[in-house]
């Protein structure tokens, strides 16, 4: 009935599976950061996969070739989500009703056709949050505010979220003589100074069309640039929040690559995390109304999750844990699985997660190995004489320490 | 700086958004079913989105049409997720040192290239849990156990699992004379029993080259069929575990569409909702030979998510929230901004989830309307009088009470 196939064992490169101990792991960092953005009055917002194609297209400057983009059954062009922004600006204006400031959460895969490298995949999840419908510099504040929380939560200590405005940042270009065709080109390569280096920034400026001198004047220029008057005012609004001043900076040659960013920008750098920002974003007051047709304030941001992840790793302070499965109930034979059964679902109705050994005639030894194996901290057994007392062995698997106790004891001692 | 494009506000058919209540709804349901799944041992896996084509083919039968297929940019042939069954094939075979047996459950998005209709989408999240590496009929009585405690827990109360075995099917279909090379396209059109009735079935298997005959010696055989030994045997065991008569029933007409089962198969009834079976499943000991080259036995089943979300509706059992946010924080005026910034801050210390106006400026009246209409249940009040003393007014929006209280007892209070 099956027909048999040479198959690849391997997923397309930069696709990954998540086996049960990375799985838990990404479920145990998103609840502590799902819990702050509850915290904080955001809710969850989930969009579709596939989207129509034109409804992606044009937003994202020259990362746009990156876009997963194909032609459905039915001949429509459609295309895989490339960040959780523009469907927020497409769900905003498809549903005019949403009560505004909506602040919401949106966790959820992006696919980008990247090279491959250390730290960079086809998909990723990223977890955004943005508040749409507010101008308020609180709103900015307290975007940068979660970042600062979020990563406090998950237990990292020196992280700064580096601050910078767009309109400064245009103001700069301007007076350093760039013109404004060449903008939107310039501050994609003046987002790219820490990989690509002054050199590297420089060599790509004149490709563009700028002169030696205006592009020597622009690195002039963000030398000496100071705060304006807004990120002064936010940095006034941290004060208020607690946002302790270590953990962020002005940051004059903050550009961000993609188009729509319009007012203050953030990029968050770990120290001794060298693969880059690990939460960015911005405030976008002009996106919005790209859909709805009258513009609609709007700042977030994005937290990297395999970047901070991988952070967290060189840092030793992800959360271990190869299974939430609390105890074993060995089963000692045919005649005794009743009484196995029954012990386990008295641990289940108080709430502890246990499993049953599956087979009714493998040894004791070959069980408790695989519960060691699969990390279950504790094992019970139930031989004819605990079954005749109507006791249990309960057996710590790190410390083989064992003991019999009464249902009632097992019970009390598994759900601390 | 960013271009303007005229945009369609929706998305292709058969996808969708979920705004935050049904988004909530959705999370509040996902919680309960994983905390089951966790109590009986089982632990998530994640597999990508995108595989290579040729990994999903040839394991769907007749659905493999369905299959969303495309060329990606390096010019791989790559297809979206059309169910977890196999990829969870492929992760077996690709990592042979994971200990069996293996239970997982994996909750992700697959694709379908479906004709949308009601209930029907072409994006839907599956709710997967699977044993792998054991032929024991325990792990099939477990399958069975958890769709009943999932349905219980989540407050359905009259359903049935279908329940009948393939080794069974065939060798009714043997004994009605249908020829070898029939059995599968036989299985598939049995399948549509419910959806196009025994006519309709009829049709179906004369087209597909059976005789009259033989078409009614089947559904005779239908008729008289008894559980075999293995069915007899699973009931045994329910019996064993609690899993009440009610709630499962032999049905030898049941087929299951897909080619890859070869023994116990599940489907399952909730009275009174006819859009089909909400968890279907069964063994299928010869689909993780095909990629690992030996076999291994494995069993399990898979909750549409939205059929039982629509059943839950249907009989008004879904838990409604429209924000996890319990409390709003009023702004008065700019002064006093610091004041409700600090008691947003000691209510967030206590872990309630807190929203601070965003505007400096805005009428009492407008903020209370906004949390009333986001479904926030509280409001805390900070004018000149309640600063002066330390004090906070809190006002319940559902009965529009309020009161003078200390931040202590609106901690309290808003704890409960």
């Amino acid at each position: 009935m099956i027909k048999s196939y040479g198959m690849r064992l391997e997923t397309p490169k930069g696709f990954r599976d998540f086996l049960p101990e990375a799985a838990l792991r990404r479920q145990l960092v998103l609840e502590k950061m799902t819990n702050v953005l509850s915290l904080y009055g955001f809710d969850p917002l989930e969009t579709p996969a596939i989207e129509f194609a034109e409804t992606l297209k044009g937003k994202y400057g020259e990362e746009e070739k990156l876009i997963f983009e194909f032609i459905d059954r039915g001949g429509r062009q459609v295309a895989l989500r490339y960040d959780q922004t523009v469907p927020l600006a497409r769900v905003i204006a498809q549903y005019p009703n949403i009560p505004k400031p909506f602040k919401r959460y949106q966790i959820q895969n992006v696919w980008r056709a990247e090279s491959p490298q250390k730290g960079r995949f086809r998909e990723f999840l990223q977890v955004d949050f943005d508040i749409v419908g507010s101008s308020s510099l609180l709103a900015d504040a307290e975007i940068v505010e979660i970042i600062t929380k979020v990563l406090g939560n998950l237990g990292i200590k020196q992280f700064q979220v580096l601050i910078n405005s767009r309109k400064l940042l245009v103001e700069l270009l301007q007076k350093a003589g760039v013109p404004e065709n060449l903008v939107p080109g310039t501050i994609a390569s003046v987002d790219k100074l820490k990989k690509i280096g002054v050199d590297g920034v420089t060599a790509q400026l004149k490709k563009r069309g700028l002169d030696e001198q205006k592009v020597k004047n622009l690195i002039d220029s963000f030398q000496n640039a100071q705060p304006n008057s807004e990120i002064k005012e936010l940095f006034k609004i941290f004060n208020l929040l607690g946002v302790r001043p270590l953990n962020y900076r002005f940051e004059p040659t903050l550009a961000r690559g993609l188009d729509y960013y319009t007012g203050l920008i953030f990029e968050t750098e770990i120290r001794g995390y060298s693969a880059g920002s690990v939460c960015s974003g911005g405030r976008y007051d002009k996106l919005l109304g790209q859909y709805s047709g009258s513009d609609l304030p709007a700042t977030g941001a994005s937290f990297g999750f395999d970047r901070l992840l991988e952070a967290m790793q060189e840092q030793n302070i992800l959360p271990e844990k190869k299974t939430r499965t609390q105890a074993l109930i060995t089963v000692f034979s045919s005649d005794l699985l009743p009484k196995s059964l029954e012990v386990s679902s008295k641990l289940r109705s108080a709430n502890i997660n246990t499993e049953v050994y599956l087979e009714t005639e493998a040894k004791l030894d070959k069980q408790l190995k695989y519960a060691d194996n699969k990390g279950i901290p504790f094992a019970v057994i139930i031989g004819p004489d605990e079954a005749s007392k109507s006791l249990a062995t309960l057996k710590n698997l790190t410390t083989q320490e064992q003991k019999q106790i009464s249902i009632e004891k097992l019970i009390s001692e598994l759900s601390n």
